[in-house]
């Protein structure tokens, strides 16, 4: 940067998720000193997370690190640090290892799934939200099926391959009808002592359906999809209880020795430190323009925002292109705003272009909203590929995605069955687990 | 397998690596129950792991799961588990959980970087062999640039970018390499505050040359491309401490946070379990035919395995090639003993036959000798690439990894540069170490 740029506007971006990277990125031309923060090194594809829970990708196929993707933005530095929290009056980002003062401030830090105010229940049943999460799941999943081929007692087997996937919004669909694929396409004929076909793949969904934020007929198809590779699927069904044996619904109980989470909503908790309102969740409420209440140089982007679309009146769902938007939408402010030198009058209040909906549920088997127009089967399955590839950043990744998934097209073999760690003591640890 | 198939002979092979691998596949067709143990789920193309060390490939890029591999063999069962030792008299192998019986038994069982008998040199100063290995290697080259960029102190920062490789066979050649290229090409464009190319990447070996297993002016070679990619190459020291802030060298003190190990020699401990004679690094001593003193149905292979080679009168090297070439010459006896129905005479002593050897130093730059011709730079490095492609286990792999190198090699960008696990809590660690 020239030494002009030191008197240029600080923007401090928390969050290098799809809210905060499209952020920055539409700052790319500001006369801004713009520091993106976030406590991982990488920005990561969220919607194909789960494809690395069931070894179908390599955590580096959807990741890249926000550096190498804001290189070329010589207004940007990126940091590697945690925010603690936000002191509005001094106008300061805190970290657990400094802070870092702004002019502007984004925040896209985004939520993560919540165990309904069990959070003892966090590590009996792992949820999906980063890398190290889809590597626990990925873990346990193919752990299991080596528990079970050593395993002389059935019940034990049983329990050992009961797989339960508690919340039926998108990623419960596809991590569920991913390890049932797995389990009767890929396996059957690795193991000798084993048929991996029996194993049970339980989805658990609280609601009276699957896929609350698609029509019911769609929802319905879901359901009769995943039934169709397998999966048992449990509707108006509560968690009440979950241990290291399985869970309990009320007075019915499964034994499993395998629990996934993907139901629930927690905001990030950087969000309670600015002071204003927050939801049930932990979102901050923002106003028409994304901002905190009183502040008009704080912007709440991403999951972590709590809006009311203007035109449909409804909540804007937390699902990537909102991210995209928001991200785009706030940093716009900001740019207008900097190259005006003031606060450019009225800003035009956020509205959400909602262009479609796809959650996938194996192999040429998806259902989606696009348009208006819904999509099922083969075709909506092949326009959610596409979109994905589309997403993602990079050129190679993109190239090395669509290998993978043709790979397991054709070939049923999924590309990244890898147990880390020590597995032979995990897996001792698994047969081990205490019985009912 | 048919009901007479309980009847054939019981062979055991501990280890999935090249050695345990190629026994089992040379048994395809063998009239025997076969059965491999590994502690890992995965095969390992241990030559590219300094790759996934330095950011370049994945890890299920190397390694595929050896189920996969052996599943349309199906005289062979897969069994994830520990050996702890091998009982001769009762001719069982014992595990963490349960025994195993055997008629035959090859150990398979590899060796690892050894620490001049300095145990507790391990934590500070992480080696190189598994996948775990190669992710926290990984992990901290990643952080330390990360680091740096927040650390306003100069010495610190210069304490945080020295990074020692101490080791100069291919494992320390080709990590110090691999270094050197991605802080001076991947990485400078990326960081705002440090200059990457001034990261110091030293490589210390205790011999007056690089790469003693090949001829001297190849090492020599070696020596210089180093050099020229901007490594610190120190012969003839010998690293006598190694503590959190650097190693020393006699009366020599090198201040650095990072420190990897690719020295020494150290055989897996199940060698000693044998009551076979061992040499100082605890490989079995084994007879001509591979197999121990005093039985001629147990066969150690691989790395394990010291044995002098009839022709060459020169150890046989613990080389991918010759564990290859010992499984399946360990493999081939079993094979026509149990078609013969007895020992079928006297046993052609193992020859090594030794096809070449290549160590790559970084992009268009390796060194080989094949043949008895030697050959250096782009040459060399293309054989290596060609080599290793070819060698890789499965279509898939090979594709991706050529597409990642060809990437790398157009682009200078590493595919995989992922920091895992609690980034920022890891960089405040890093940053907080004490200073001398």
């Amino acid at each position: 940067m020239s030494a002009e740029a030191s008197t240029w506007p600080r923007v401090v971006i928390l969050g290098g998720g799809f809210a905060g990277l499209y952020a920055a990125r539409e700052l790319r031309r500001a006369r801004a000193q713009i520091t993106l923060i976030d406590k991982s090194n990488h920005h990561l594809f969220q919607p194909l997370l789960y494809q690395v829970a069931t070894a179908s990708l390599s955590p580096a196929d959807i990741a890249r690190p926000i550096r190498t993707v804001l290189k070329r933005q010589r207004n940007c530095r990126v940091m590697l640090a945690e925010a603690t929290g936000i002191d509005r009056s001094r106008r300061v980002v805190t970290l657990a290892d400094g802070e870092v003062p702004f002019d502007y401030l984004i925040v896209a830090t985004g939520a993560t799934h919540a165990y309904f105010g069990h959070d003892d229940w966090a590590a009996l049943a792992p949820g999906l939200k980063t890398i190290d999460d889809a590597l626990a799941i990925r873990q346990r999943f193919l752990l299991s099926f080596e528990a079970a081929e050593r395993e002389p007692d059935a019940a034990t087997r049983r329990a050992i391959l009961t797989f339960i996937v508690v919340g039926g919004g998108p990623t419960g669909v596809e991590l569920a009808g991913a390890m049932a694929e797995i389990a009767r396409r890929a396996m059957p004929t690795e193991f000798r002592t084993i048929d991996t076909t029996t194993a049970r793949i339980i989805l658990i969904e609280g609601n009276e359906r699957l896929l609350m934020s698609f029509p019911p007929s769609l929802s319905d198809r879901a359901r009769r999809d995943l039934e169709a590779l397998g999966v048992d699927v449990w509707l108006n069904a509560r968690v009440t209880g979950v241990d290291a044996d399985g869970v309990r619904l009320g007075d019915e109980r499964i034994v499993a020795r395998n629990v996934f989470w993907a139901a629930g909503v927690q905001a990030s908790p950087i969000g309670r430190s600015l002071g204003a309102p927050v939801d049930r969740a932990g979102r901050v409420q923002v106003r028409p323009d994304l901002t905190v209440e009183g502040d008009d140089r704080i912007f709440v982007v991403g999951d972590l925002a709590s809006i009311m679309d203007a035109r449909t009146k409804q909540a804007v769902p937390g699902v990537a292109p909102a991210a995209m938007q928001m991200g785009r939408y706030a940093a716009g402010i900001i740019r207008r705003e900097i190259r005006a030198g003031a606060k450019a009058g009225a800003r035009e209040a956020f509205a959400y272009r909602d262009k479609g909906n796809l959650a996938t549920i194996g192999r040429a088997r998806a259902v989606g909203v696009i348009a208006g127009r819904h999509y099922t089967g083969w075709l909506a399955w092949f326009l959610w590929s596409t979109i994905h590839v589309l997403f993602l950043i990079g050129f190679k990744n993109r190239l090395i995605v669509m290998i993978q998934w043709a790979w397991a097209y054709w070939w049923f073999e999924r590309g990244a069955r890898l147990i880390t760690g020590p597995a032979a003591t995990a897996l001792r640890a698994l047969r081990g687990k205490r019985e009912v």
